[in-house]
């Protein structure tokens, strides 16, 4: 297995460990737990949380900081975060304004956190939660709905920039909804990647073969075909966003993630084309942000997300921030 | 080839374009090249510029705004950019202050590198350089020296920092040829890239090989192994640099630069153990950055650079910066 790891099963604690050193004056990791926490805490205004798996880096914790997250929380590769680690967070930055949880939609998660959040209003602390449910390559009608994509991040910014206004948890959640409204999200995959444990490829692909839709855990896309160019892939994933959701003569971030081992060079590459195509129909664009946000280790591949701006989404979008990965 | 491009013969001007796509507020491109200087250039203070081949994205350009480059020069995949590109980029930024031209070493952009700063000499642009040479893989005696690796960064943000101060040419060359001569860099890979032209990879190794030491270019390296986890990597690849510069007690900053092919999961696992071997030897680190800053488009693999701080120089580290990859 090419990885450059320690021990499959301590990967989780090196990794946190290792982010937390890279940011010691943003990041602090509670005790027993590869939980990671703001240094310092909010005491008066809404937290915002999110977890996902371990293999997704610098997703959850990459976020953590002023204007986003206070707190990430990572569960085992490519699972959800346990509740008991979910309750851990949400204690530790809990105060009277109250807590709000970004969930992206997957069924571990969405009952593990409700589980959490159950446990933390027993004890009396105001809780409540967002799903994220951006791919547009999930069937609407299939019953656990949508999954949630590197979109997520784009939700992180508008939630911490609101919570850091002072705006009460109600607030905070309906600005994270509505920005969850207007965002969008396909991916396409290239290569699979190699779960530590077992040393097993996430999917087989052939030699030639891509894969428009495909999740960033190996979950099934909608489209197999032989590798394109970035022009036509582009178009191709383009055209399923906005069959699903009219973005003409609106203003909108556009968020291109690299699934973690697609370099920047392509990741530009595509880009040029996501603004060509973008801009044949109508559709402004505010701001480009592109890296990898939300990984699955070294698959290759990306996402495209378009979140939709209102004035006030706008300005949240472009409040400051100070977290490992997004600085403004 | 499974890379998301289009034509092989197009893809340096179509990543340029995409990067300045990104971020129109900082960047802008000179027409008909693939250079990108400043939005806002300065006019009275010493201009920093840096080239390289393209295929090590985000370098050069991703570092080009307040506080780093003023220009950034790519060439062809893999080559250096021309001396009539170069100085197009020279002849851009100039102003009476001069211009600094930070060089990574490689015989072919020293050599054109030279012949643009005597041309610009002979339209009377005061233009000095500083060759960085980090790698401490490559033989000291070897008559072209040392290699040029993702050190040439932190360079670029040291002498960006001092020019923004308002000092003159000979200052800012004194300080960037004072940070380089506290900074080494050693790499390792183990999956090649493939040239795009061509789709062949740029070198081969074994099922579970690695080699430490290898070039950005995939040139041969020191030591050629089987896979080890990253505690082992990491010990000796810093064995290499410790051996060549004596680091002990001295304040450090730490890049950790990924290849492009190697995800952030793996990068953080390695800084543990980067961070523990240092503190084993009594090295204090001031900063760690992690990321994908100097690529080998999807190499597998990545380095680790150490650059010693005094006071001024950590301060300039420190100083604000607001480029596409690097802000402060």
């Amino acid at each position: 297995m090419k990885k450059f790891i320690n021990e499959p099963e301590n990967l989780e604690a090196e990794v946190t460990r290792g982010l937390v050193l890279s940011q010691p004056g943003i990041l602090r990791q509670l005790p027993d737990s590869n939980v990671i926490v703001r240094q310092k805490l909010k005491t008066d205004r809404v937290s915002v949380v999110f977890g996902c798996g371990s293999g997704h880096e610098p997703a959850p914790s990459g976020f953590v900081g002023y204007g986003m997250l206070d707190a990430g929380i990572p569960g085992k590769i490519f699972s959800s975060p346990t509740p008991d680690m979910i309750l851990k967070g949400i204690k530790e930055v809990q105060n009277q304004a109250g807590v709000l949880c970004l969930i992206a939609n997957y069924t571990g998660d969405v009952l593990n956190f409700r589980m959490a959040m159950d446990l933390a209003q027993m004890e009396n602390i105001p809780v409540e939660s967002v799903i994220i449910a951006d791919d547009v390559a999930t069937l609407k009608n299939k019953s656990v709905g949508r999954r949630g994509l590197a979109g997520v991040v784009l939700v992180m910014k508008i939630a911490g920039a609101e919570a850091e206004l002072g705006s009460d948890l109600y607030r905070v959640k309906e600005i994270a909804e509505w920005a969850a409204s207007g965002l969008r999200t396909i991916g396409v995959a290239s290569r699979p990647c190699v779960i530590p444990a077992d040393g097993d490829p996430s999917f087989e692909l052939g030699e030639q073969e891509m894969e428009i839709g495909m999740g960033l855990h190996g979950e099934p896309g909608v489209l197999r075909c032989n590798m394109m160019g970035a022009r036509e892939t582009v178009q191709q994933m383009l055209e399923m966003i906005l069959l699903d959701c009219n973005y003409e003569k609106s203003e909108v971030v556009v968020l291109i993630n690299g699934l973690g081992g697609t370099p920047p060079m392509e990741l530009y590459a595509v880009n040029e084309c996501v603004h060509q195509y973008l801009q044949e129909q109508d559709i402004v664009i505010h701001d480009t942000m592109i890296g990898n946000y939300m990984t699955s280790m070294e698959m290759g591949g990306f996402s495209i997300s378009l979140m939709r701006l209102d004035p006030h989404l706008k300005a949240l979008y472009d409040a400051a921030a100070v977290t490992p990965i997004i600085r403004r």
